[in-house]
Formats: C-alpha cells, structure tokens, sequence
C-alpha cells in the first residue's frame, strides 16, 4: 500500500464530528470552527523502544494511549476537548492493517471522548513514532486551571486510583496481557469530564498524573511557590494493587506516587471548595495533603514520617 | 543538562507575541485567544535519515525547515499565521546546545512571521526527529483557499521561482554549503503574505509546492475534478537554475517540475481575477497553465510535446 492509498485508509476511518470540523484531513490544513474564546493546546509525541516496546503494546494500545496522554493535559487545564492532529512515522514493512488498527483505536477514543481527527501528517521513520497535537476549547482564560494558584493552607485532591499504571507495566514486561492493572497501563483514560468540572467547582491549581504524584506535586509546588506535603497513606491505591505488587516484590506506595502514567487530576483547592469538589467530579476525590508556606515537596510515610521517592524507573 | 534545565532553557529563548498567547510553555497546555472565528491548523513532521542528514543540515537549517513547512500550509490556506507547537525527539549526545540553536531557529523564523512558538514536547529519541503543528486563523472559512475550487477555464499560477530547492540538495550532497540554491534548501520561506493576499484576490483553489507542481497540481486536478495542463516552459525557473543544472548534469525543468520543496503556492484563478492577482501578490506570478473538462495532469514540454515526469527521486 502506498503512501497515498494509506492516508486514503485513514480518512475514510476518521469521521467529522461536532459540526465544528469545517475540513477535515485532505486540504493543506483542517478548518475548525472556533468553539469558545480561548485555544488550549498541548503536543504529546512518542517513540518505539522509548515510550513503548510492540512486544508488549498492540498498534492500537499505542494510538490509544498517545491521544489518551495528549487529552489528559486538557483535562488537566480543565478545558473542553475539540480536535487532534495525528503526526505518524511508520517503519519500513510496518504495514496498512497495523496502520489502521492504530488509527482506529484513536478513533474510538475520539468518538468517545467528543474529540474530532481532524488533521495528519504520514512519514517514513526508521522506528514507530507518534506525535499528538489536542486542542480544547473554554469561554475564557478565567474557566480553565492552572499550576499556579495552590496557596497555602489549600487542600491537596485527587481523583481516581494510582498505581495501577505502574504495576500492569510491570505485569505485561512479566508477560501477563490481561486484567485490570494491563489494561489500566495500555488503555488510559483521560479525566475530561472531572477536568471541567473540577475547574467549575473553584480548585486552585491542576495537573495530570503522567510522571507521579512525588513529581507531578512538585510541578505544583514549583510553580505556585509554595511547599506541598503529600501523606502516602492516604493516597487512593488501584484496586489489586497490593497484591500484585506483593507478586512483583515492589513498594505499593512507590508504584502509587511514583510510577506515573496513571493520567489522574492532582489538584489543590480552598477547603471551602471540598464538599463542592467532590459533588461535582464523576470520580471518587481523595484528599492526600496540603499546600503550606515554603517550597519543594514533602512526601510523608505511615506515622508522619519523611520519606524520598527520588529516581524511581521502570526496570 | 536535564530534560527538565534544556526545557527551561528553551523556554527561555522563546518569546510571546501578538497579545493572544495568554499562557505559553510551562503549563500542562498553551491557552491563546482565539485570533479568528475559525481555525486554521495544520501538522508536519521530520525525521533524520529520511527527510535531512545533519551533515548537510545544521541543527538550525532543521528547525528553520520543519516550521517553514508548516507555515507554507497555512500560506497555503490563505490563514494569518498564528501559533506553533513543537515536538522534539532528540538523540543521545545531541546536547543542550545543538537543541537550543534549532529552537533559536525557528523562534527567528517565528518572529518574522508572526507565530508565536506556544508550546512543545521534549523526548528522547533514537534520532533526530521533528514535529510542528501550526495554527493559523481566519474570520471565515469563506475567506479560505481550498484545493477543490478550480473550474475547467482557470488559469494556473504560481509565485516566485521553482527548481531552486531541488538543486540546492543536489549541491549540497555535492559538499557545497553556500550559494543561493544551497541557502533555498536549507532555508525556505513561507509565503504567508502571499496567501493571504491571494486568497483575497479571489483564487478558486490553492496549494503549496511541497512535492514539485507536477505532484501538487495533480492534488488539485484530483480534488477539483478537472484535467490541469503546465506548459513547462512557462515554469519560471530559479535564478542560476539552468547553470546549476548543465553542471549537476540534470534537467532544469524537471528540478523546476518535480523536485519540490520550494514552497511557493500554485494556484488557479478565474481569468477575469488575472490582474487582480499579479498586483495583489508581494512576489512575481507567473501563468503556467489552465484548467480543463476532464481528470489528471498533462505536462506539455516545448511545442506542447506531452511528457512525463513521475518517479523523481532524490539521488
């Protein structure tokens, strides 16, 4: 299959979506009708061997979770998601079918999460490579979350479960391919919804948990200048993943705040904000710390006691 | 340098512009004032081995190349240029500084152009390798070129010069560095005012010369429905093209026609916009063909002998 009859294949497994998409791929660019005051953008790219091996990620898990990362920063600025540009670099003999089978999962997640395909670019590359551009859109620059506003005294959110990312890598390069920790890591789910509502309901300062909450805290902390204290015990641990961390001879609490790739809301609110903050998010919020004067993190053990999570890395 | 200290050095050697970048690099996502009621957004993509070699293009000429490239889709639109989001997959052992003169690159390029570089990604990678995603904005999908526009009767256009970039390659894989054939490959210009202007002036269908026009009018005979005929010996040919050529031992016209990356904007018109458009471009056009009933390309060479030029290859 050619180049040509390639791109071909992938636009007709795209679909406009939305009304918005004015033209989609085939013109020198997409035309997207503007839907709200202000763009919110962020480009996520990936590569083979570095982001993901093909012996334990289907095609379509990778295109699954480059769009699903990608989307995640819009979650995290608590924007509503609108279009993705896809850039493909597939290696010599990669082939159509794996092509499109990529193609297709990020489809299915764009069709679920109201994210249109809009646009792409198809190349050659000595490995499989990806790189991913989401726009969101808001009614303006006051509606969306950054990582500037925690303040001390605010309270310290997240939503969801964590770890469970970590493990299922762990899991799959043990070579298991199913139950929920794999699927956790190959199928990411971006929190879009609780991203807005979340923004809606007065939080301070969001991020999503790509790296872990020991660095993702950090961003926060460093960017709002103040200090985050984040108490590991009350971190909201994925189902199974004791015990699968008791299997794969790891520190729960260490997969939890320091695997990343979970792609959970981390956020700070005014503690009047949390009865509101929890009503409105789709999602369980557990509460985990607290921002105070001063800087860096602090990560406490069982019994307040200090602990470093520094230089955790996938085996 | 960190991951973490080459981003906060890149961010550092970018600068916002134009007022409507409200949040730039730093945050989860780049929020920026919608400049238009529709989006104008298009992705590109390079990789080292396959679209440059880094000893005939300096990490400069790469950055520079990779935006000019985008940018020439959003001239080709006819879209006021807007933002640029990059990611950059480097190798190990590139370093901090080679990355920043590719950065530094595209940030000139940026403020001659009015775009403002709005965000990015930093990853490793096993080589070199580039993606731009550019957002230009237009007050109506009206105010657009489209590549489907042209109608049996247009005339065909083109700006500026063709072959240029094609001999450039050539001479540079000579080991030449200089000249303005080599400075046409290395460092190609996006014709945004041209778009815009053209655009206005009332073109029926639009394209940039990425591919060389006998590929790029294809595109538009293909999306138009109709049969576009080039009389290669109006394609206005590069200054010192000819000279070039007999010394490479290669024909003119078909650097001129098929060797692509030149990145002027091949158009077609009705004929009663012909003056309107020759005065309305800040760059010489020049009438190379027509519009027909019918389907394809037909190259006509002197004396209006069909030829072909399919299968150009780079040597």
């Amino acid at each position: 299959m050619s180049e040509l009859s390639l791109i071909a294949a992938i636009e007709r497994a795209l679909s406009a979506r939305g009304g918005r998409l004015l033209r989609g791929p085939g013109d020198d660019a997409a035309v997207v009708r503007a839907a709200g005051a202000v763009a919110v953008t962020s480009i996520d790219a990936m590569v083979e061997g570095v982001h993901f091996k093909l012996d334990t990620h289907s095609p379509a898990d990778v295109g699954h979770k480059a769009l699903a990362a990608a989307l995640s920063d819009i979650a995290a600025m608590g924007a509503r998601p609108g279009e993705a540009y896809v850039a493909l670099g597939l290696p010599p003999g990669f082939g159509e079918e794996r092509a499109l089978d990529l193609v297709r999962a990020m489809e299915e997640l764009g069709e679920r999460t109201g994210t249109a395909i809009a646009g792409g670019d198809v190349i050659q590359a000595p490995e499989l490579q990806l790189s991913v551009t989401v726009t969101g859109w808001a009614d303006s620059d006051d509606a969306l979350a950054y990582r500037d506003g925690a303040r001390p005294g605010h309270l310290l959110g997240v939503t969801g479960e964590l770890g469970g990312s970590g493990a299922g890598l762990l899991l799959l390069e043990r070579g298991e391919r199913d139950g929920p920790l794999v699927q956790r890591h190959l199928r990411p789910e971006p929190r879009l919804a609780a991203g807005v509502a979340l923004a809606a309901a007065g939080v301070s300062a969001m991020i999503d948990v790509s790296d872990g909450v020991a660095t993702d805290a950090r961003h926060l902390a460093e960017r709002s200048g103040v200090e985050i204290v984040v108490d590991l015990e009350r971190v909201p641990l994925a189902p199974g993943l004791r015990e699968a961390a008791e299997e794969l001879g790891r520190d729960p609490l260490e997969l939890a705040a320091a695997a990343g790739e979970d792609f959970e809301l981390l956020f700070t609110a005014p503690a009047d904000r949390r009865a509101a903050i929890e009503q409105s998010a789709d999602l369980p919020v557990s509460w985990i710390g607290e921002a105070r004067e001063g800087s860096g993190l602090r990560l406490l053990a069982a019994g307040g006691r200090p602990v470093e999570l520094t230089g955790y890395e996938h085996p």
